[in-house]
C-alpha cells in the first residue's frame, strides 16, 4: 500500500516478530528502537481491538519531528513519552484517505498504511484526520517495582525471543532498593545467580541479572531461557534479593 | 540474485511466512495481496516438486500489466484468475537466463529469481522462455462449500498465524444457505459462537464467524486459535448451522 | 543505525532466521549465500559471547572486494575462505565509530552496524579499527567425515527450517568412500532411503540422500523432517552405507 501511494518513500521494517496481541511488547520495542531510527513516519500495528471502539490515530511528538501512526490502545504511548510527549493528535476514524471499503479486521492495510503513506508523501496531520486532544490519547498501564523488606518486587514486563525477561526496574532502583553491586550473588524467585554485565560473565545455564542494552534491568539464563526456567508470565512478580 | 542482475529494481518482500509445502496458502496469499501491490514482476515460490516434472513458468495476466513467475503447480493460478486470466505463458525449463549449473533443489535462486530480474530489467516474456498454451497452465483444485439439510458444509482452506481459519464460503452463500444474519448465534462443528463483524464484538475465548478482510468467510476465536480449538486440518469439513 | 549513518546505502537482509547461538549455521549460510550477493559490506551477527573476550572485527577478503564485519568467533571464517582468505583484518574493540555508550549485550546496534555503515559510506578499513594479524582471526572448528569399514561416518553440520540435514561430505567423498551411485538404495543411521537428485524422485515420507543446492551432501525426508525422524543433534554421527 505504501509503495502504491508514496513510491518515493523509503520503507524500513523494524520487526514483524511481536507476538500476537502483545501491545506492551510492541510499545516497549517502539520506545527502545526509535531513538536509533531516522526521524520519519513511524507506523505500528498491534491491534487486538481492531474494528472495535479504539480509534486509529496519528500523533506528532515534541522532539525530532516524528509522527506515529497506529491504534489508540497504548501502543504508541511509551515512544511518544520518549520523544517529549504528544504535541498534536488526530483521529483517523473518518479520514478521507482510508481505503474504501474499510474492512473490519485489517486496518493495517486499509487505514494505517494508506495514511502513513500520505504523511510520508507530505500531507500534514490536519489533512488526514480530525483533531483530538492529546490528553485523550490512551496511556499504557505499566506495573511498578517496589521494595518489601529486603526484597525488591519487580515485574516481568516482556520477553524477547531468547527468553530474556525485561523488568520494570532501573539500575538506580536496584542499588537503592537492595544495595546489590555488580558481581555479587543474587536470588531471583528463589534461583541463585549473579548480577553481571554480560552473558560471557556467567557459565552456561547460570541466571544473571543485568542492565540490558536499553539501560533497564533484565534477567537471562546464559544460553537458556530465563522465561521458561523461572516459569514467568507477563506481569508476574520477580522477587530479587541478595543471596 | 535480483540485486546482481537488476540493481535498479525495487524488491519488495510480501511474505516469508508461508508454511513449508503449503501451495494453497501461497496461492491464496498471492491472490489476496497482489491487488494492493503496484504492478510489476511477481515472483512466488512454494515448490514441493522442485526439480521434478512441474515446469518453471512465467505468465502475463490480462489486467494491470502484471507478470507472475513461479512453479507451474497451481501457486500462480488464483492470482492469475483475479487479474482476468492468463494472456501469455512461457515455460522456463530451458531458459537461457537460468543460472548454470542449475541445482536440483533451489530453483528460487537458479531459475525464478534470475529470470524475474531479467523481466524487471526489461526483457519480454518471449525472450526468457518458450511459449506454452495458457490453457496448459496447472489450475489449483479447491474444495467447494455445499448445503446439506440445515447445515452448510464449508472447508478449512488455510490458516493464518493467529489460527484463524479461511473458508471456501462467500457471504452470499452463507445467507442463502442457512439464512444467518449478523449478530446471530451460530454453531460451528458443534461449538457455539456468533456471526460477528470483528474481534472486538465477542468476548475473549468466544468463537466468531466473520467476513474477513478479503470478503470471504472465516472463523476465529477472539485472542485464541480457532484452528487448535476446533482441531482442524486443511480441507477439513466445517459444519455451520444456526444455533 | 545504517540508515542514519549511511542513508544512501542499500541495505539487504539475507536472513533473520538463524537459530539463537548457532554460529556454525550462520557461518555456513554466509559462505553459501554470499557468492550470489553483490560485493559490498557484509554484516553478520550470531554472537553468544557478546561483551566477552571475543573481539568485534572487520576483514577484507582476497576476491571480489568484499568486507565482512562481525564477531571474531568463527562466524566469518567460512565465507572468508570461500573468497580466497583474509587479506587485511582490523579489531574494532576501540573503534572511534562505535556508538557510545556501548552496551554490553547489543553490539549489533552499537558496534557492528555503525561501523558497517561507515565502511559503506566509504571509510577504509584502517580508519575504523586497529590492524590485527589475519592469522589471528578465529577459525571455525568443523567435524570431518571418515570411512570406517563399509560405512561412511559423516556428521550433521546444520539443519534448515525444513529439517533437512547438511553433512560434512562432498559428492566425491561419497563415491570414493562407499561407492554409492545415484538411484541406488542407501541406509542412513539404519533408515533405508535412496540416493536421489531431488524431492520429486522419492515418495512422501521417504528418506533421500542428495547433493544440495551448494554441492554438499544432505539428507531429507520428502515432505517430512529428516532431523526429527533420525533424531539428530548438531555434530551427531550420520552413518551411511549401501543398502
Amino acid at each position: 500500500m505504501i509503495a502504491k501511494i508514496a513510491p518515493q518513500a523509503r520503507v524500513m521494517d523494524l520487526t514483524h516478530g511481536i507476538p500476537s496481541f502483545d501491545v506492551r511488547l510492541g510499545a516497549i520495542t517502539l520506545q527502545r528502537s526509535l531513538p536509533y531510527v531516522p526521524p520519519g513516519i513511524h507506523l505500528a500495528v498491534v491491534d487486538p481491538e481492531v474494528g472495535g471502539r479504539r480509534s486509529p490515530i496519528a500523533i506528532h511528538v515534541s522532539e525530532d519531528d516524528r509522527i506515529l501512526v497506529g491504534p489508540d490502545n497504548g501502543l504508541l504511548w511509551l515512544a511518544a513519552q520518549r520523544f517529549g510527549g504528544i504535541v498534536r493528535a488526530v483521529d483517523l476514524s473518518r479520514s478521507p484517505y482510508r481505503l474504501e471499503p474499510v474492512s473490519a479486521t485489517f486496518h493495517g492495510r486499509d487505514i494505517f498504511a494508506p495514511i502513513a503513506a500520505r504523511l510520508a508523501a507530505g500531507l500534514d496531520l490536519h489533512e488526514v484526520g480530525e483533531p483530538m486532544d492529546p490528553d485523550e490519547v490512551q496511556p499504557l498501564p505499566m506495573p511498578m517495582a517496589e521494595v518489601e523488606g529486603d526484597e525488591l518486587i519487580a515485574h516481568a514486563l516482556a520477553f524477547d525471543r531468547f527468553g530474556n525477561v525485561m523488568l520494570d526496574l532501573e539500575h538506580e532502583e536496584l542499588t537503592a532498593g537492595v544495595g546489590l553491586r555488580l558481581g555479587e550473588a543474587v536470588e531471583v524467585n528463589g534461583v541463585r545467580g549473579i548480577y553481571a554485565t554480560t552473558f560471557a560473565d556467567v557459565a552456561a545455564g547460570t541466571l544473571m541479572l543485568y542492565q540490558d542494552a536499553n539501560r533497564a534491568m533484565a534477567i537471562a539464563i546464559n544460553r537458556g531461557s530465563a522465561r521458561e526456567i523461572l516459569g514467568l508470565q507477563a506481569d508476574a512478580d520477580v522477587r530479587i534479593r541478595r543471596a
